[in-house]
């Protein structure tokens, strides 16, 4: 089975678990067994391998997202990278090019594209593996889909109206997200959800996306990504086909896209720092030092992390994205490690500061950088490492204290031995991301 | 009028907000009709010295709050300082003797005594004038009390059984915190709150604590003062006494004590660095940095500072205490400014690391010290200042770092232009606030 995983951003509708480079699927909310805990993805594409252990899997998706697949799934899935988002048709249709010329999958073999963040169970795999053979071996059909029977008039699915009650049926037409009566009158005449799967032969997509979009190969799509109109797979080819069937699926499906999905499928009700006093149908998650008490709460949310602090009703949950404003996220994981804001200033006079702790992973390095607006000191806390500082080596442990003035160029590497810890204060007149200048790692034995 | 002001710890019941050294009665959540904000204590004190210009007021309190006092009331207040907590009675001894030795209160003035966190207006002062003028005049009376007209059957508080329902009339009996049941029994048989004031002729206290407590005079109390059993005046002195009366108040007055209390007395329902959305008599209070959103939230209090999170049913405030574990301050305000921790790590190998920000305020300067188990590494962040390092003393400012090794005698202080803010990183085996030693300031002029 070929799958195309769809790893989108989980924009901000579940801040601040997730946010531009930190996304829903990575949080690892899943107990085993054995007391440890898994993400979405992570159980995703266990489940997927076990049904089927020869499964091809790619994951479609943006830069941010490989160090996450590459740590939680290491090696094996392909990841078809896309250089901006542009929605889920070109994503998808960057992915057939990458299977077809990366992977070398052939013409009439099918191809099954799911999202990777709704939770199911194992019959929703088999259900998938079901849906890849339809695609494959029926000819007359161009596109298949997966519909979810469902549990309740829910208002914020699109809907499926098949032509008959069969197992697999063809479709009569689709229904946007409609308001709670509505649905309860598609869920009387059969209407199954639209659980955003869809199965073809790799041939049928290539020529769908040959036809919409003017370009030679993988390499070309690539490279003129950017300029592609942002549109969804559902728009661009779902609703013009006419060969198309659906296929009815009635276990367990739940998006976890809202804080209310998401908490149900939460394995500890508490997690981090936190103590739940009398409370009901809440679920606390403290990624802070900073201990938190809830007392005698029913149906909330409560999540705080570097980014920020939510408490929400359930129910309303689905509201958050207007309530929480653009920022810049306080806590980054990167290749070399990752770091988190501690604080953060602006004085009258205009005057800035930034205070971060770092935290590089043994033996990776940061890039060799410099910075034109500020000057870093540096604070070790733990660990060792080596210091490039315009071109003089010296070694750093904790306890030492580095500064790097404006316009100097430098490096910082951990040991081998374990990460390096440093506290970072940074003091200029702008403190972006932007103010950076990277160059080529200065010394051999790179371990990176 | 001479009146003494039971400024006591708020313990745990308001925490985050108050902790053992920033006590609920300076927060300032009162707002004034030009929109600045005033606290309990600036209230209360602007409330006595409107109703009564002369009002001779005294707190007694412990050494943690004179920082506060003096610097939200000026240096017109006496203050009885407690050595440590030693609960109601002798507190109140002690500043009787203060008042009478220190303030020459003659020994047939009447004093007040009051505690400083109810909510009350200015009907409340005119009562305790009332009081002192009968525990003045009435000789054949010891103990003057007011009693709170009950406005439910409230389990919280004790209660006093009058003889007759006149507006001043002799106390039958006591009642302790009683249940609602019988809360209801006592409302009907025409009982009153115990609102803790007490009124009396300074005589007759320190009579009373001459027959209660070994002492010679003011000092020798003072002394003496860890040595003492700790016991509530009402135990030691209210029910014992014969000759008392009570006085009738059925104005306005709120027990400030729970987040329930507190919020129902706050100006604005949501202070700080917070948006609250479709929230029902909800208030938020975020001191944070860190944003804070509250959706579709009803009837909480929500309060993130840096000792803590609370997110709490009002109605449930007041079990809080059961919940909130015994930690150190984060944040503590000092005679020469404040510090806040922004980091606390402790590795496998027990190897610790803690990052403050510290502001020193204008000329102000920590104490001459040193530590013995860390070293301290500063990067100024805003300001200018005098650092003495083993008796050398050099300028810093904006962008200087100084290291402070183990066993060095350091000392600061801010330039008279402004505060000098910092980032602290301490490293060691053992980071406590108990590991320093405190010299004399060693330059001249020295401004605090």
């Amino acid at each position: 089975m070929n799958i195309i995983m769809l790893s989108g951003g989980s924009g901000k509708r579940l801040w601040p678990l997730s946010n531009e480079v930190r996304s829903k699927q990575f949080l690892k909310i899943f107990k085993l067994p054995d007391g440890s805990h898994e993400s979405m993805v992570q159980r995703m594409y266990r489940e997927i391998r076990s049904v089927d252990p020869g499964a091809q899997v790619t994951f479609a998706t943006s830069e941010t997202q490989v160090v996450s697949i590459r740590s939680q799934l290491g090696d094996e899935p392909g990841i078809s990278v896309e250089p901006c988002r542009r929605d889920t048709f070109p994503a998808i249709a960057l992915a057939a090019c990458y299977l077809s010329e990366m992977k070398n999958v052939a013409p009439d073999e099918p191809v099954v594209v799911c999202p990777v963040d709704p939770y199911v169970e194992e019959d929703y795999f088999r259900s998938l593996e079901k849906l890849s053979s339809l695609a494959g071996a029926d000819t007359e059909t161009n596109l298949y889909l997966m519909g979810i029977e469902p549990t309740f008039p829910a208002e914020r699915y699109g809907y499926i109206i098949p032509k008959s009650e069969d197992p697999v049926s063809e479709v009569l037409t689709f229904r946007e997200k409609p308001d709670v009566e509505t649905a309860k009158r598609y869920l009387s005449e059969g209407a199954l959800w639209n659980s955003g799967v869809f199965a073809f032969r790799l041939s049928y997509l290539l020529r769908r996306a040959h036809e919409l979009i003017d370009f030679r190969d993988y390499q070309d799509l690539l490279g003129k990504y950017e300029s592609l109109k942002k549109i969804s797979f559902d728009y661009a080819v779902v609703e013009h086909e006419e060969k198309i069937k659906v296929l009815r699926f009635h276990g367990v499906w739940k998006d976890l896209g809202t804080w209310n999905t998401l908490t149900e499928a939460m394995a500890d009700p508490v997690s981090g720092n936190a103590v739940a006093g009398e409370c009901e149908n809440t679920h606390v998650i403290n990624e802070l030092q900073i201990p938190l008490v809830a007392l005698g709460c029913r149906n909330l949310a409560i999540a705080a992390t570097p980014d920020g602090i939510l408490v929400a009703d359930k129910d309303k949950s689905y509201k958050l994205k207007d309530y929480v404003a653009d920022s810049s996220p306080r806590y980054e994981k990167r290749f070399w490690g990752e770091y988190r804001v501690l604080d953060c200033r602006k004085n009258e006079s205009g005057e800035n500061s930034l205070t971060k702790e770092l935290v590089i992973k043994a033996g990776k390095h940061i890039s060799y950088q410099r910075h034109l607006h500020r000057t870093e000191m540096w604070t070790f806390t733990e660990g060792e490492g080596t210091l490039i500082l315009n071109g003089e080596v010296r070694l750093v442990r904790r306890g030492s204290f580095a500064c790097v003035p404006v316009g100097a160029m430098h490096g910082l590497q951990a040991s081998s031995d374990g990460p390096l810890r440093l506290i970072e204060v940074q003091i200029g007149d702008e403190l972006t991301e932007e103010d950076i200048e990277r160059y080529e790692w200065p010394l051999q034995g790179d371990a990176q």
